[in-house]
């Protein structure tokens, strides 16, 4: 279930890392790497007056894990988008609300 | 108000289910059927190294409601989505503060 | 690093605005002007079983600056904005937590 809402990065450049990338998150989060959301969000960035590069960044979304996890979660991001030859990126969580969750119509709480 | 952020449903689908849909989710939360944005979301997914359908996933952003009424909303979205013969949908709320919206740079507070 | 998600307006129209805007901006936050990211998203709305336009809608994500800095900083967004002959316009904020904001794998807390 953790999504990572990706911008600024080319969907083949996300595929080229996905494999990698998603099994490490997997082990990080102890859960299995098909729970996993990799979306890339289109965008246009403007920035004085003219449309720029989107500058990378990710959004995670998910259920609260905890300062330790998130760390080691946002070390992993960057680590496999820095090897893309990417030199910046930002990551930033999110978290949802068991209670505000539906699967199938049914509540998570 | 509500707005449905939409990903994973193409929005010709969304089209045929709209109407009733907001009919029922008006009743739900006793507003007019007019302050409701369906909102496809452009977006690619990734999994397994390759570019995939995206999970048909519903983000509602709106003013908190309290669980009774955000149970019926998410069932209501539930049963129209998967009447378009889609089997699996998730469905997740977030909440908008009063003191951080602004209509035409009017404060909701 | 505030990020104004734009949806409904033309990226033309925001590369119209953005540097009166961002300078605006710039001063309200008492920060640099390359903080700021501006970015439209693209999505298509439906209403009524059609496509229709957009409504405009800016979503600003930042770390909490308080309801005076908010205030200003919605005026300025929606007065730039109406300077485009657009009438209408909700903007809403929502925070990023520091323990949750990574920049280069580094945590903001």
């Amino acid at each position: 279930m953790p999504q990572l809402l990706i911008r600024g990065i080319k969907p083949e450049d996300v595929c080229e890392i996905s494999k990698p990338l998603v099994e490490e998150l997997a082990e990080i989060c102890e859960c299995e790497t098909d729970n996993f959301m990799l979306e890339c969000l289109h965008t246009t960035s403007i920035f004085d007056g003219k449309v720029v590069e989107t500058f990378p960044f990710i959004e995670v979304v998910w259920f609260e894990r905890g300062q330790a996890v998130r760390d080691q979660f946002a070390e992993a991001v960057t680590k496999h988008v820095r090897a893309l030859d990417i030199p910046e990126v930002e990551v930033a969580f999110r978290v949802f609300r068991e209670d505000s969750y539906y699967i199938n119509g049914v509540c998570c709480l």
